[in-house]
């Protein structure tokens, strides 16, 4: 009854931003990313026993409150998967941010990909990624697309119960190796607004949402296309302007939600001029002001530099595209009675686990 | 054949973001706009004559270099004039912005409403508003706007040859004298996109243009209506809400055109927190990062101390609303044979003309 697992972060390329259901965490069209490779990892242990008297969770070490709203309805999954395994017990999980700086990239994708494979396997299921992926989607719905490996799309679904959304992989990460993710960590002192409240507020109040919705089903398909075909030129110039897409109907929301600042606009410029003679970087940002430029791994060592130049950029980190999560035999963060390991927590954020 | 006219800028509530025809400058839906008291306004005489080997123009006592592409398209109305009005005569034409300030407020706007009235008088038109907001219009969108007082809207027209796209009052400045445009300048080290070449790009590449324009029509609805009953939590909150929805379009043109920046941004959120128990302060932002901030009366001081608080925030001023432009008898930039006056250019941009 114990599992370890480790996920890494995924960067999409179409955005999810918007549900048709809050509960079970559909979303209102699909979208599409990268699961990045090992670079940045999340680990994660469960242990189911009957002797425990309530799930209990800890991140990095330190014991979470889980009569949290919003964590508890992260954790809704683990509910899911005891009616599944026809168990009672109560679970203890532990989770450890494997990232080689302290940038702050805590990903509730890893995390709760991580906690789907681990929390599955350890209560005995035995899942495979389709019915991974949608546990995963429970937690955060961008997480069911870190599941799997390579370039993933996480399918909308038209179904009430949810049975149809789920991640699939469109390509493993042997298709285009050569790609590669530059992260450029940007100056940000503005408190972050929620994506869970922000994207209920654009679909509710944002008189462009419903062009976004109109444009992303031909957009997922021209996308498709381009890395099947690994036409950088394309996919860059596509995945920029989706950006931007969602950006701005972040910015048509009521009240507006403001993500990009003038540091990440200075990116967007310097990858723009970095492009005078063909799209060979591409700028995307989430749900905050750090770039993520796509290229290839000829031009990363370039683009790198030329991020690292921008006032207002204080870190860099170069990732893969990975295989999607792994089962851990050795390094767990829980002995097999669920007590969390101490020295495991002990090792510094700066140091990947091996 | 001498007239001088003074003119004042308007400040849209429902923007102008667009053109149906680039060279009748028909826009692709209508508009909306205060137009402001005299705080900020421009002069120009407009001089013919037979003697003149070509048309002349002088700006805040430059002369301006005519064989520039764009200079000469925004003087397309002269020829305009001078077939209606049978002759052939060269103008001369002499401009002054009189701002309180050098922050740099030059306006177009107010610049073409002055020569389309001072030009066509001094070619001995006798045309109604509705006509001189269409000349204005030629040389400058938005300038059809300001050819009237108070509250106004530009009509967007469906016929080709421009004829029915014209400003019309909506209110005179009598109706909501407590109308104030709180201006606060910030630092902006960015270059500008044009406003020409950045709408022809949104019209060309936004996939969410269009929802924009089918947003419109409804909006200006609702903002005149507002405005007629002065409901100030009505119309500003259509206000802050029609300036995100056009930058939010800017956004997502290709390449993008980012004018907000972090301050315009702080504006943004101060404006909102000091509407915590109620809309009592209306943000609006052109085509740059400057913020206009519409309020009333008795609330004007407590928003200029609001926006002086903010970092970034070099410069306030409040303005209120104006009567649209007028002719004036003296104070005459060009002598009778069209020559600059020289004392008329050397009062300070900081002394207004009495």
């Amino acid at each position: 009854m114990r599992a370890t697992f480790e996920a890494t972060p995924n960067i999409a390329v179409v955005k999810y931003w918007g549900k048709r259901d809050e509960k079970l965490i559909l979303p209102t069209e699909g979208s599409l990313s990268f699961t990045m490779d090992e670079t940045l990892k999340t680990r994660t242990t469960v242990v189911y026993s009957k002797k425990f008297k309530a799930d209990s969770f800890w991140l990095n070490g330190q014991k979470i409150d889980l009569s949290d709203k919003e964590t508890a309805e992260r954790l809704q999954l683990l509910d899911v998967i005891r009616r599944k395994a026809g168990i009672q017990d109560k679970a203890h999980i532990a989770s450890l941010n494997c990232f080689p700086t302290a940038a702050g990239f805590a990903s509730s994708a890893a995390g709760l990909a991580a906690l789907s494979c681990a929390a599955s396997m350890a209560a005995g299921l035995k899942l495979n990624p389709r019915e991974t992926s949608m546990l995963a989607r429970l937690g955060s719905g961008s997480a069911c697309r870190s599941v799997l490996g390579g370039f993933v799309e996480w399918k909308k679904g038209v179904k009430a119960d949810g049975s149809d959304s789920f991640a699939e992989q469109v390509a493993p990460a042997t298709h285009w190796p050569e790609i590669r993710n530059v992260i450029a960590v940007v100056d940000a002192t503005k408190k972050k607004v929620s994506s869970r409240a922000g994207m209920k507020q654009t679909v509710a109040t944002s008189q462009l949402y419903k062009a976004r919705l109109a444009y992303l089903p031909g957009l997922i398909h021209d996308m498709k296309k381009a890395v099947l075909a690994k036409d950088f030129e394309t996919f860059g110039e596509l995945t920029m302007r989706e950006s931007s897409n969602m950006h701005a109907v972040m910015l048509d929301t009521w009240p507006p939600i403001l993500y990009l600042n003038d540091h990440s606009k200075d990116v967007m410029h310097a990858v723009n001029e970095f492009n005078a003679n063909g799209i060979q970087a591409a700028y995307t940002f989430d749900a905050g002001p750090n770039a993520h430029v796509y290229t290839t791994k000829n031009q990363a060592g370039a683009v790198q530099k030329m991020l690292e130049e921008i006032p207002g950029v204080t870190e860099t980190l170069v990732c893969g595209v990975g295989n999607g999560p792994k089962r851990l035999e050795t390094g767990h963060l829980l002995d097999e009675s669920g007590n969390v390991i101490p020295h495991a927590f002990n090792q510094s954020k700066g140091i990947v686990f091996t």
